[in-house]
């Protein structure tokens, strides 16, 4: 038993998969959840993921040793200010947001004397969203970065990574900086080109959309996410975003004029060097291959 | 029996699985292949895709009734020009490539008298090239886009459509030019993007592609294909792709200005208008969705 009452603020997804692994791992005694949704609260409460509910964040975390911030990430801060003073001496203060940077070092300011903030990131969840898909095994062999800084209390942070592999994730510690750094590049940047392709298409097209194949889907299947997620997560990390969209324009720039000159060369060269990258990372079963289509390959090798 | 003898050249995923297919069907009585790796022939003829090859594209259409080029469309031309005066009357000469437009009136134009070419693009295939992936059910329950024009011969229309029903693929008419507008949206462009965004991660944080998850993953998947053919098809489609690429830089420029300006409102308004998009393709079984992950998906709404 790590904790005695945890407050899970924002009771979707991640929020709910967390209660339901606390539970199955008996890591905590009560359960409470806050959020803005009262009939969601009570859906919740009814299957058994939390024990109570309250519509204010401060009187859900009363007593609470743990307290979890689940919303989109651009409430946390207020969320840090207005669980202040309801924080009683001795917690711990977690997140499971997608931007860390910055914030974690606002939110760790915003802890009340006695209150102590490790910043956490699993990386898992995917387009989904809501406690209809919430499951216990969510975090279950997933990937889950901490952001302790220098101020961070070695008692708490060594809590928080129990609690991580508690529930089965593999924990690996990172400067909040760099957390920012490297999933603007492999997470947000992905989810801003998907939901560009999407609109890019349709606008050239409004009926190419029906013709799309597996290829068309896998490339925007994030286009899926819940997008006041992505709102705030490219607004907090928009320093790192706007570096890599420039970036990507430039290179959409080269390839234009790539194609206007017909490098065939040059753009092989560009399309190699990906690829070559791109399988540096294991595709698993390489799953959908019987269904996978989007163009034909014809290969001249024979 | 629709066919005596089939000339396949380029014997790679698509040709093999079209020799594949057209046995298990009983559609021909023979089937030649040609292509530039002799090692690969010798392996496609020991596996009975083939029953025989020739290193020259014109003896390896000597008799044939149907001729179907399967190599990268970068070579169609060329091939057309070099088959010629090897065509018998009454054959007829088709393709799988994933570009259509002016590349079908030219290869149309290029005919002899008495030869008869449609363009065919069956949609299967995906990131995966070669023989040792070929297998005769590629086309089954397939799109595959025809693309006769105002010259075809309706007999070899009529034909090439029962070809590919023969096989399993749902056919479909469409104007050459229309086909390149079409798939350079869905599937050219995705293409170019999943290919930069690996790029462009890599130029960013050298080590990032060692935390990219599954949403990273399914975005690139297509970065995995082939860079000979796709360099091929992006100047074939250049017309199209340049204006979707100047569309597409324009497009992230107004996000980035968002980004800049904060305009949360106006960043979730692009990302809901996509998202509603996507909605519309369904995405089978959601497979994945157990591995899945990209970001943590706190859902704010309870």
């Amino acid at each position: 038993m790590l904790f005695h009452r945890v407050a899970i603020l924002g009771v979707g997804l991640v929020g709910a998969s967390f209660a339901l692994a606390l539970r199955e791992k008996s890591l905590c005694k009560a359960i409470s959840g806050f959020g803005r949704n009262e009939h969601n609260l009570r859906r919740a409460r009814q299957q058994g993921m939390i024990d109570d509910y309250r519509m204010d964040a401060g009187s859900a975390c009363q007593d609470a040793d743990l307290v979890v911030l689940a919303t989109p990430v651009g409430v946390f801060k207020a969320l840090g200010r207005d669980i202040g003073s309801a924080l009683k001496p001795g917690v711990i203060v977690t997140d499971v947001g997608s931007v860390k940077g910055r914030l974690v070092y606002d939110l760790e300011a915003s802890m009340p004397e006695g209150a102590y903030y490790v910043g956490s990131h699993p990386i898992a969840g995917g387009d989904r969203s809501g406690i209809d898909d919430a499951r216990a095994d969510l975090f279950h062999d997933a990937r889950c970065i901490i952001t302790p800084t220098e101020h961070s209390d070695a008692g708490a942070v060594q809590k928080i990574a129990s609690l991580w592999e508690g529930i089965g994730s593999r924990v690996e510690s990172m400067d909040p900086v760099r957390h920012d750094q490297i999933y603007a590049a492999v997470s947000h940047l992905p989810h801003i080109m998907a939901y560009a392709l999407v609109n890019i298409a349709h606008a050239f097209d409004s009926e190419c959309i029906d013709y799309a194949g597996p290829g068309f889907k896998d490339t925007t299947r994030i286009a899926l996410s819940m997008p006041e997620i992505w709102r705030d997560i490219a607004i907090l990390n928009k320093d790192n975003l706007i570096k890599l969209i420039d970036g990507l324009r430039e290179n959409l720039g080269k390839i234009e004029k790539m194609l206007v000159s017909e490098d065939a060369a040059g753009i092989e060269r560009e399309f190699s060097e990906s690829r070559q990258l791109r399988m540096r990372l294991s595709d698993g079963s390489r799953r959908g291959h019987d269904e996978r289509a989007g163009s034909s390959l014809a290969d001249s090798g024979g």
